[in-house]
Formats: structure tokens, sequence, C-alpha cells
């Protein structure tokens, strides 16, 4: 199959989207009383309520005749058994094995799970020593704090995770640092005491410039307290695939937890990745992260693909990308536990499949993934819903919900909740001409005034969006919301035709980096540059030379 | 002119586009060794270059005709004049009248500078007696924290101007509570002393759900800690238009701060809504913040269209969305201290033209607002700018750096800003087949190798994106650099003939909501609603008694 674009399903998708175009979201509520029940579905107490997306069962066949058709289900098999799906590296992407480490997991047929649980034993003993203060730093003092420096999948997991699980973390207080601009550090680093601190260091590589640039100024403000070099490594962690370079950089070789080929970084808070979750929230909530994802991994690869709540997201998904023809996707959880979510499905849709070359190199000629954007509610209803509601081009939305309060402040929640259904059904149904007319009456308007506002009143409605509620924020349920994500991505990216797996797309800017690097610090090799790159150059020379 | 579209100059740069959709970015800039003169201009300290976007010098004078037939400049005058260009709410948007003060400024004709320098000097005494602590609180200490409780435009504008003049800070530390699910306001209250803290309660209606929950939450935390009804008029200011409902709720009249019909929410900062600018950095670098966003004014309103740095950003911004096609537009500062201005612009922008009814009340044919998003760089490098790069869909960004450092991390600010004019030439120049093999024969890859990867590794380049750079991250820079966008956003407004001014779009959500609260609460009325809406409501029924 050469290009999807050609197959007979394809076709048959694009002339029912015409039929489809037709249809009006409220009529078909009102024809249906069972459109609910019939779009719905609920697993590891996750409710995934699609029935106000512009479909019919026609399409969801058609969508799912076209899954069929890519071979999706003999891809699920590949990931699953540790093929290297990740064609282009030649590696597997194996993360699952992290999730269920008492299966026996194979990648490219080597047995994977024996180190899997070594490593989850190693985090088990370290945490429970921090935790405990058994483990003391230099001054002979339990830990307080973690400094978790990583960038990326290195980054973002932990603090998605650490954020949404707020309420289970009794360890030491675990701060973020990122990028290399100094402001994250020096945040984190206010709160610290050297000798109460533990660092972790996370990249793959051992090399990343953000990383190491944060890493060697945190050992630097460190040996600025007088502690000397041979305590660096009692407060120092590693977690990284290059044990040499961390051994340079003064850590002990009992001090590193291995990163492995076969978990791609944004695939990697289920692995070594996590430990600061384990710190801050205990071993047991890590296992019990795990256990959500891997009973979401078990329903991706058994249940078929009418139920499947992975492969039914992807394919709502592509249908209003390819066939409604809409780049842009919102992700609105309403809770702020779960603020960091846009930010992390951003890199885990955009960076896995923001690709336009599929598996066999040729260009593709379809849209593949979109922005992937959002805001919590109700904070975004006060920001940018004015464009959903009544922007001319719709963009679907994933509203997040949970059922339970995660604070004391009971009578909140049902506000707050009020408002996710409310702004789920207002995009569905909008606000006909007369609705609009009877509320401003209501509203004491006079006719006059009625007309001349009518036109800025009405909603189109008709937009569609998806609705997951999860009945409680427990690490259980947040690693099996993330598993979804993460299959729907991989879903997606069998129909493209992507390798969901690699990243060449952030190479060209680092090299460029590293070699422009000499021309803002001497002017070296300016002249070699286009006039725009060497304007700013110049001007960033100028200005930074006066402050 | 009832349809921008049949326009000459429409027709003209729609027959233009086709033009310079043949043309190469890197190629221009080898023709052209003036390209970055050309096209970028300086103002009020910020570097604005647009020399990276697939424009020629006619695209350009196309673009400003387009603009003077829209009647711009009329636009501006009136704008400026206070006439009332929120036409459906009748009423003027003046906030330029908050930013100059000294001047004398009519809204609908009526004089409003001096009520403006009146609450400037409140503000300011205020300010003076809470930072030098001659206020204080009911124990008869000194205010060590403010809680500001507000949401959307009375939220956005003073977190992100908190968090950019985060090294202007001296005085009482400020928490912001805007959501509606208590986390926030859980998470501000933990680090307060009721007898120390000061509440700033704004709502223009002082009826905003949100805001008036966790007004009413902090109110009975403050009472529950052992202070008197008679207290709260020392700890709770309110800033509203609504005297009457602020009183009703405890507030003393003297401690109430106006909000004024003739400034919208998303342009409140710069009034007394910017309290908390004022308690924790000072009235001097409040009054600096509104000098440098008047100084950006005057340059809006003097400027010919062809020096006009807001009209430039307009007209750029507009030729992406309606000529090229492209629904969204990246927002990338290069510092964590500018962290919050994507969200800050998405509500700027989305909220004021993410409208389809032009002013006459006539459905527009042609793309609006575009989805603004973004994240920080370098962060955004490790997390969406592989679809940046490699994508099938282009995204414009704006890529927003500070040439002085402004942490104590000097050697960190060169890398950072090495990566951000890498990573804006990289999306120009992009990587051709011959430059990958080179890399890849350098990188020591074998033959066969370098040609099985060699699809993966091209990059298509000619990507557009505008850089902003900031000799300093000042109080006046910041204001300019604000007011910058606020006139773009306003000037796509007069040619997409919107009103940028009002927000009828988020009002449905609101009414479904209290209409829905009962059914959350009781059950009721759920049959009225559609089977979606019922089963969500009835699941977190359930769920919630559950838990």
């Amino acid at each position: 199959m050469a290009d999807v674009k050609q197959t007979s399903t394809w076709l048959s998708l694009l002339s029912h989207r015409r039929l489809v175009g037709g249809l009006v979201l409220r009529e078909l509520f009102d024809k249906d009383p069972h459109r609910f029940r019939r779009f719905s579905l609920e697993q590891e107490g996750i409710l995934f309520d699609y029935s106000k997306n512009l479909i019919t069962e026609d399409t969801v066949r058609l969508l799912l005749d076209l899954a069929r058709e890519a071979g999706l289900e003999d891809w699920r098999a590949r990931l699953f058994s540790g093929e290297p799906v990740n064609h282009t590296e030649r590696r597997a992407a194996l993360h699952m094995a992290l999730r269920a480490p008492d299966q026996d997991w194979k990648a490219q047929g080597e047995s994977v799970s024996e180190q899997v649980r070594t490593i989850l034993a190693r985090m088990e003993r370290f945490a429970e020593e921090v935790r405990s203060g058994a483990y003391r730093g230099c001054g002979g003092e339990s830990i307080s704090d973690v400094v978790h420096i990583g960038i990326g999948g290195s980054d973002l997991g932990p603090r998605l995770v650490l954020e949404a699980l707020a309420s289970f973390a009794d360890g030491p207080q675990v701060h973020f640092v990122s990028n290399v601009d100094g402001v994250e550090l020096e945040r984190a680093l206010a709160h610290c005491d050297p000798r109460r601190t533990l660092f972790t260091i996370v990249s793959k590589s051992f090399g990343t410039l953000e990383t190491l640039s944060n890493a060697e100024a945190a050992r630097a403000w460190f040996l600025d307290s007088g502690a000397g070099e041979a305590e660096i490594g009692r407060h120092f962690i590693a977690i990284t695939a290059n044990t040499e370079r961390a051994v340079k950089f003064g850590i002990d070789a009992e001090q590193i937890l291995p990163m492995w080929d076969w978990v791609g970084g944004r695939y990697s808070v289920w692995s070594a990745v996590g430990l600061p979750i384990a710190l801050a929230c205990g071993m047991e909530n890590f296992r019990r992260l795990l256990a959500g994802a891997a009973a979401m991994d078990a329903h991706f690869r058994d249940a078929p693909l009418e139920t499947n709540m992975p492969v039914l997201l992807a394919m709502l998904g592509l249908w209003h990308i390819d066939f409604m023809g809409i780049g842009a996707h919102a992700v609105v959880p309403y809770t702020e536990r779960l603020a960091t979510l846009p930010h992390y499905l951003q890199q885990l849709e955009m960076e896995s499949n923001g690709k336009s070359v599929d598996r066999d190199g040729n260009s593709v000629s379809y849209p593949t993934a979109p922005v992937i954007w959002g805001q919590t509610g109700t904070v975004g209803q006060h920001a940018f819903f004015q464009a959903l509601h009544q922007g001319p081009q719709p963009v679907p939305v994933d509203f997040i919900g949970v059922a339970s309060p995660t604070t004391r402040f009971d009578d909140h929640h049902d506000k707050l909740m009020a408002n996710l259904f409310a702004q789920a059904e207002a995009l569905m149904r909008g606000q006909s001409a007369d609705e609009a007319r009877a509320l401003m009456a209501r509203q004491g308007l006079k006719a006059g005034e009625i007309e001349r506002l009518l036109p800025f009143r009405v909603f189109p409605g008709n937009r569609p969006s998806n609705v997951l509620l999860l009945d409680r924020l427990t690490p259980e349920r947040l690693g099996a919301l993330i598993a979804l994500y993460e299959h729907k991505v991989f879903c997606q990216s069998v129909i493209w035709r992507l390798n969901a797996f690699d990243q060449w797309g952030v190479e060209l800017g680092k090299q460029l980096a590293d070699s422009l690097l000499p021309a803002l610090r001497e002017g070296d090799g300016l002249d070699q540059r286009d006039s725009s790159t060497r304007g700013l150059v110049e001007h960033y020379r100028a200005w930074r030379s006066q402050s």
C-alpha cells in the first residue's frame, strides 16, 4: 500500500464526509435517544464520550475499516512483540515492558524484564532510604529537596505526574529545572540547602546542552557551599545510558540508573526517569502508576477495534485532521492538577507524528499531527473559548474531568464540572437566532436592540468534542490516561505510515546552535551567515555588552 | 466595502501569493545582502526582524495597500479619539489613556484623564503604605502576602507582568488564584498567614462565578483564623465596577478601586487591575510599565504604515492566515520570565478576533484569529519543534528574546540565545539532501546507511518566522511589547472588519453551566438535556457519591 489516500476506504471516507457535512449534531441527538450509549465506553475508571463528534455509525465503521486496511492489528502485535518498529534507529519501542515487569518482554528477541525488575528494586531501595531519612547528605542530615534536571521527555513526564499526584506526595520536595536560561535553576536553588539536596540528572547521552549546563551550574553551587568534590557522589544521581560521561562528571557508578535503547525519551516516565515520583510519593504509588498504564496496555492489545479506547480516540482525531481538514486540537483539563497535560501531549503527539516522510522514505500527501494546545478550564473559558465558539474555524476539544474533588473546596467542584459539561454541550448545540432572541427578551432588551445584537449572539454549534471523565485522580488512573494517549499516537502513526519513535527534526537546530555559539561569544564566522542571522547576532552582541 | 475579499488589493494579493509560493527564502537571502536591513526595524529597544517571512517588497506594499483600503488609518484615529469602536456594547476602547495619564483623553467625548490620575495616586499611596509596612493587618503586623483573585483579563496581565519582572519585586509576595477548582487557592493559602495577607478581588461585575467562589472561600478561611467580620475591611480590596456588590461582600467603600467601561478585561492590566504589580514592584516600576506602553502607542499612532511595527506585525500575520492558509501561530519566548506570554497572547488574540461575524453583522468568508500557542525555548525545542521543522503544515513562529541576561548564570545566556537564532535560521534554511549526506558522512556513516536515512534527515526549510529581540527585560520594554501585540490585534480586526473589543462567545457556556449546576447537585432537570450531557452527569453523580 504505497499511498493510503488511494485506498478504497480512504475514498469512501471522503465521500462519506460530504454526506456527514450536512448533518446537525443537535438533530442527531434529538433523533437518537441512545446516541450517548452508542458512542461512549468505559475502561479503567475512564469514561470516554465521543458522541458529540460529527459522526454516524457508518463513520466509525469506515474509520475502523481504514485502520484494518492499514494493518493496525498487525502493527499492534509487532509493537508488543518488541520488533524494531523504530526502524530508522533499529530499535523496539517497548515502554509497555516497564509497566508490567512480571511478564516476560523481549526487545528484538532479547529478554528485558529481568533488568527492569532489577532497576525497580534499586529505585525502591533508594527511595525508601531517602524517604525514611536513612540516606544522609554530606552534613549528616536527611534529604529535604530533590532538584530534577532534564529536558523534554526527561522532564515533562515526572513534572506532569508530580503535579497531578500532589496530594500523594509526602517525601522530599521536588523542583524541576529544564531550560538553559538559568531562571528555573535560580528559583529551585533558592529553596534548597546544599547539604540536604539531591540532584537527579537525566540525559540519555549525558551530553544534552541544557541538562549539562544546569548540572554543571548545580555542581558549582554545591561546591561553593563548602562541600568537597568527594561529596558529589552523595548528592548527584545520574539517569543515563552513558555511564562513562556521568562518572567523569563526578557521579559514583553505583549512583547511576540506566536508560534503555528500547525506551524513547517521551515514553520514559515509566523508567528510572520517574525516580523523583518514587522519591516524593513512594514506590508503591509509582507502581500503581505503572499498573494503571499496564491495564490500558492490556486493553489496547486485546480489545477488538470497535471497543478499543485508544483506537477510537486515534481514528476520531484522524477524522478531524484528514477528512475535516482541521489542523489543531485542543486539550482542556478541568483541574489544575493536570495543567501540564496539554504540554505533555504536545510533545507526545507532535514529536511522534509531526513528520511528513513515511516509513519508506516517501513524502506524505496528507496532514499528520495537528497543533496540540490548551489550558485548564475554566481558565481557558476566559481566554480562548471565544474563538472555539464563534471563530470561523472549528477546533475539536478533548475535555478532561475528574468526578471526585481533589481539594477540600468541595463546593467549588460541582461548579467546575458543571462548566465542563456545559461547554461541551454549548459547542455541540450552539444557540440559534430564535434562542438568542428569546434570551435577550428575557434579559429585558428592546426589540430594536435585540435585532441589532442578534448576529453577534448566535452560536453556530455543531462543533466536535470528546469528554474523558475519570472517576478519581489516582496513580492508576493517571497511568491509564497517559497510556491511552500514547497508544492513540501509535495508532495514528500506523495509518499515516510514520515511524512514531524517532525525531530527526530536532537535530538541525542543535547543530546550528553549536556552530553559532562562537559567533555570539566572539563574533566569529558571522560573515558565513545570512544577513538576518548576522544582523540579529550583531544586535545581540552590542546590546549584551552594554548590560 | 461589503466584502474585503472582493477588493482589488485582496485579489492582487491572491495572485501575488501564487508568485511568491515558488520563491525560496535561502535564495532570497543569497541574492540580496540587504534583506535584513530591508525587513527589520527597531523601536523602544525592540528589534523586529521579519526578513525570514516568504515575502518580497511587493508583498509588503500590497499588504499595506490593503490596510489603507480597509481604512486602517481612519480606524486608528477613531480608536485614539475615544469613539465607541466597541459598537455592540457602545463603548470606547481607550486603554491607551491609562498609559499616558498626563495627556487629555476623551472616551466618547468625556474626559477621563482626571479620574485616571486620581486612581493612580490612590494606588501609589496604598502601595507605599503596604510596602513601607505602615499598613497593618488585623494582628498589627505588616502585609507579607497578597492573594490576587480574578480570572481571564483580571488575572493574566498581572500574572505575566509579575513573572516577567520578578527581579524588580521587593514587596509582598503575590499569589494568583483564578480557577474554580480549589487547587490554586489551597496552594496560595498554604503560604499565607491570615493576619498578614491582603486579598485583591477583581471582577468588573463582582459576580464572576470563579472569582466570587474563591473570594468567598478566602473570606471563610480568613474568618476561620479567628478574625472578625469587621476586620475584612483591612484585608480585602476590590477592583470592580460594581461597588454595591463589593460592599455587600464586606469590603469597605474606600477599599474599592474602579474598573471603567472603556477598558476591556483583556486590556486592563494598565488599570487598577495592576495593583499587585505596584504592591510587589513599587509604583515607580508600574509607571515605567505604563510609559513603555505609551511610547509604543505614540509610535503606532504617528508612524507611517511602512515603518509601523504593530501594523507590519499585523499584516504579516494576516498574510499567513488569509493568503498562506495557515490557521496556527506559535509564540516562543526564549526566557522563562515570559513563560506566560503565549497564554496572555492567546487570550488577547483569540478573544479579540476569534469571531466570524463582521461589525455589520455579516458572516465573514475568510479565516480570522489563528490558534495562538507556544512554550518557552529551549523547552519547546525538546517538545514540538519536530513538527515545526518536518511536519507537513508550516506554522509561523514569533521568536522572542532578550539580549541581556536576566539571571546570574551568565554563561547560560549565550547558549540560550544561540538556540533562538539557530532555530529561526534552521526553519528558514532547512537542510538539503546534499547537506544531509555531507553531515552523515562527517558523522562516519557508511554509504548505504546514508542513503537509507537520507529522507528522514532532509529539512524542507522555507518556513516563516519573526524575531523580536529586546535589549533588556525592563518594565518599559515589557509595556512596549504588550502594547505592540495589542495594536497588532486591533489592526487585524480592522482588515477583518471585526469588533475586537466584545466577547459574546463566552456567554452561552456560562448560561448553560448555571442551568446545569442543579442537575449536578440534585439531579434536577436532566431529562431536558441531550443523552450525552445526561450520561456524563449521571456518571459524575454516581462516581462523586462514591468518593
